[in-house]
């Protein structure tokens, strides 16, 4: 096989651990110096290649490559731009393809959610059918885990831990208070379409009553009554009740609690806004004192309490993804797949990217309580392993050090472009 | 001297190092055996000495004392319930020395805030003239940083790097989403009337250009036009722009942004919702993307990153009000004096408790730079050593393993009490 450069970039919402995805590719790519030249990163997302902005990750040091592993963030830039069907805009993936064969890039490792699945897929048979065929290979990434036939997605578990911590700690203040002050606290957690961050708060409870006592999945219909009925007996029983909301949880009717109207460029649903409305319901028909946070970015950055299982798998990935491109391997996704759970192990298995795209996994029914309002023990022995360990940054002056690329770009060879 | 029992509660907001005082003072205890009998805490503060709810922390085992030095929260229950003016409820009072009385009393270490420093002063006043004098202590607490004549307030450190942490963080995700998503990110963060903890967000910044881009203090008055003209300045000049909001922020003529007529027992005003307020002004006159969080309980909580020097000084708070009080003093409270900036250096100070109650420390004006957006090099000097180290909890399945005390309480002697 001729010796051929390598196209990285990220996409979609950064998480915790993309860039430790990002050091496996880079490393790794240093050990098949055969096949492998250099390895370009996408400025902003695959947006970097449609631009022609390519970072040349050889012009940073060894140890920057190395502090991408603790460093939050997407170190290159992300995007949020989903190339529309071949038949819509041929165009932007000729362009692609052009700016790939300017630069000699044979392998185009993409790193995001299921949007981003199925552009690989897309640049995967585009190539091919322009005659510069190229290895697309998709490295799962999304804190939201909603990836099909993976058991898990890195950033997940590192927004799981803080999470769950989160919800300890917070619902410890609220039972020091709930005496003679705030008797509700409203957590709400990301999570468009599946509740797996929201009930990986469960893990804050080890005995019974711990909070969080109410978590709202977009799974299970809202019912307004039922919900109000429950802060009150939680109240009445321990004296406070913590709720963690998923900012996708919706009525019967499939309509979002929190949807505004806002969209953004996908399409989706801009949310946010749930905690306070649910606050306002508690008020106005309960009349507890009540306290809300809505962690957003928070939670999706917050690299500080990273998962150690975590940090390994999404370097892991990164790693697997260049060792099967080198293999050969065209339109695929390395996997996580869990071979025990006492004790956790896991392996990496390539799975057709075909069966990735556009899917969504939700949480599974049996993963919760009939009820409607918790987790069983079988999602907490899901849930367990993937918080496991405390990969910290290291510190300098109080803050975690985190690691600022150079992005020297590689001069250009095509012809300016402009989004159409 | 006799030998007396000691009084230990806790006030108000919890603060994720109000247990390591609470360590502080309990071990400390034991060290003077002829002088302090047993450390009984109240139940949910103040109302536990009304209630007769007195906590024997003798019953509790020294290992779950000692970790109480890295358990969040108010562990023997806090508590927001003002003690009227001694001419208004002088009975609350007598009910407070009667119990005192019965349990041989002879120490009040009182761990909260101004309101606390008032209710401390008032406990050694009326004993004194009832004719049952008790020794009064106020134990400085409050991640506001607001009371005066100590160089900080316990709980402050720990709230001010978790808020900078979390700044850096999240300002690293809306850089990477810039290109083509969110381009403001809002942060809210508490202080009622100081701008402390907004003022500590400033230490994520490392290089000109970082975020926090803009930070609203409660000291400065409000001005949409001047900033929403410096949100778009910041958009422009660096891609995107990161706000961090105090709760406090208020307009010239005093009135809170957020303040939506709701009131605490305290007469407070509550607040939130400062940062969707905000955001809803960003997009109705700018348009940019944006996303916001409320940190909320989660700030005040976050014992997982807690500072170490924020550590420290509360356990020594709470040791040198034992000291204090064997040694003779009343109404007091002891202070942090700062010795020195390079290196940090303090000592603990008593300072009369007339001084303290009541009265605000806001941040001084030479903290604040001029355009009132920011931090002068004068107050990153101030704030940098108050979060130094990282004082990590152990953990247990990926959980921090936090205390939970029994709270065994002591037979009653007296009638019951119920709330006038």
């Amino acid at each position: 096989m001729s010796k051929r450069n390598l196209f990285y970039a990220q996409s979609g919402g950064v998480t915790p651990v993309i860039n430790a995805s990002a050091a496996g590719v880079i490393q790794t790519a240093k050990r098949y110096p055969d096949q492998i030249g250099k390895v370009l990163a996408g400025q902003n997302g695959i947006l970097g290649a449609l631009q022609e902005n390519l970072i040349d990750t050889s012009k940073e040091r060894s140890r920057a490559i190395e502090g991408l592993i603790s460093t939050p963030g997407g170190a290159f830039g992300s995007c949020r731009y989903k190339l529309r069907s071949l038949s819509e805009n041929r165009a932007e993936y000729e362009r692609l393809i052009a700016v790939f064969e300017a630069h000699n890039i044979g392998y185009f490792l993409y790193n995001g959610g299921g949007d981003s699945a199925d552009t690989c897929l897309k640049v995967s048979q585009i190539s091919a059918s322009m005659g510069f065929p190229i290895q697309a290979i998709h490295i799962p990434k999304t804190i939201d885990n909603d990836l099909p036939l993976t058991d898990n997605c890195p950033g997940f578990g590192s927004v799981a831990k803080y999470v769950a911590i989160s919800t300890r700690e917070a619902a410890m203040d609220v039972a020091s208070m709930c005496a003679t002050s705030t008797k509700v606290f409203i957590l709400e957690v990301m999570g468009r379409h599946a509740g797996w961050i929201a009930g990986a708060s469960a893990l804050a409870a080890s005995e019974r009553g711990d909070a969080p006592h109410i978590i709202l999945f977009p799974e299970i219909a809202f019912d307004r009554d039922q919900f109000l009925k429950r802060v009150a007996e939680c109240v009445e029983r321990y004296g406070y009740c913590v709720i963690v909301a998923s900012e996708g949880a919706s009525t019967a009717d499939g309509k979002l609690l929190s949807d505004q109207g806002e969209r953004d460029a996908f399409g989706h649903a801009q949310l946010g806004g749930l905690a306070p409305l649910l606050a306002e319901m508690i008020r106005d028909t309960l009349g507890y004192k009540y306290h809300w946070a809505v962690a957003d970015y928070l939670q999706r950055a917050a690299r500080h309490i990273a998962s150690q299982t975590d940090v390994d798998q999404a370097f892991a990935l990164g790693k697997a993804a260049v060792q099967v491109a080198v293999a050969g391997a065209n339109a695929v996704m390395p996997a996580i797949k869990r071979t025990s759970n006492h004790p956790y192990r896991w392996s990496i298995e390539p799975v057709p990217l075909s069966r990735v795209a556009n899917r969504e996994k939700k949480m599974p029914r049996r993963f919760i309580t009939r009820d409607g309002f918790g987790i069983t023990p079988q999602a907490r022995a899901y849930f367990e392993p993937l918080i496991a360990g405390e990969a910290y940054p290291q510190y300098q002056r109080g803050l975690p050090r985190y690691t600022r690329l150079k992005q020297v770009l590689v001069p250009k060879r095509c012809p300016s472009w402009r989004r159409p």
